[in-house]
């Protein structure tokens, strides 16, 4: 199964392609970040994540996309501002016929790392190990979005094993 | 000059062109709201408001489009809900190669009814006033896109006047 990770954020969004093989090994198709200029009007930044995330779909052909849940531990200017590049993100998904698969945080970082809380700097180095990548992704940003695919691949392949059970 | 102006809400999204005269009438193009299912996934139903929305500006072809600046009185929930249709709306607009103009609701509130405190009603009522409209425009998000359109046409006015004078 292949898995699109895509991870929000106002300055960089980062994204990434995780594959599972039949052994249940991890490998990465592609990963980075999409880092918007501060000073461009909203609505430019908003065209180019759409864009640049339409493009890595349409050439990574993931099925399906993995992107995380946000709460409300931000406060609301943060809140609106994530909102309008996670808006944009999940049309991305949606024009390009594929569904959306929503997580906690913490069920991304449980997935990866063990635990809950843990640190970003914990997250790059687990998903490295796991990927077998041969540096820290970063920014860390795409440490994230490579995080949320495997969580998705960990999370069905769970399924499948219970509906195989039951 | 013609202007849309839309009115993102998690539930109707309004819009609505507006066109002044030589003698400063104001002429309603067309105005309307996308209505979402509750029921969609979310991902669905930012489809479907960005594709009405590029329909509309194709259709009705507005110089430039404005929209409501969003300030922090809502709690991060209704933020971040908000957020995901405005970021869309934004990126419809740029999609379509036109500017974004946004304004407080204060100054929409008074650009129409004089007051920046106005009740919806209030709003509905000057509206169709201004517009010479039949009747009120329904649902208020209708007459709050139409607003918004006013608003950028009144505030244009009075920047031409001020840099003839100048």
């Amino acid at each position: 199964m292949r898995v699109m990770g895509i991870d929000c954020g106002s300055e960089y969004t980062g994204f990434g392609v995780v594959e599972d093989d039949a052994q249940a090994h991890l490998h990465c198709r592609t990963a980075g970040a999409v880092r918007l200029n501060a000073r461009d009007p909203l609505e430019a930044k908003l065209a180019i994540i759409y864009r640049e995330l339409c493009a890595v779909i349409r050439e990574f052909e993931p099925e399906i996309v993995a992107i995380e849940d946000v709460f409300y531990a931000v406060n609301a200017k943060s809140a609106l501002k994530l909102g309008h590049v996670r808006g944009v993100a999940m049309l991305a998904v949606a024009e390009c016929g594929l569904r959306v698969a929503a997580y906690a945080p913490l069920a991304v970082k449980s997935a990866v790392v063990g635990y809950g809380k843990a640190e970003k700097c914990q997250v790059q180095a687990m998903v490295a190990r796991l990927l077998n990548l041969p540096s820290l992704p970063e920014p860390p940003d795409v440490a994230d979005a490579l995080a949320i695919a495997i969580c998705h691949l960990h999370t069905s392949a769970t399924q499948s094993r219970m509906r195989a059970k039951a």
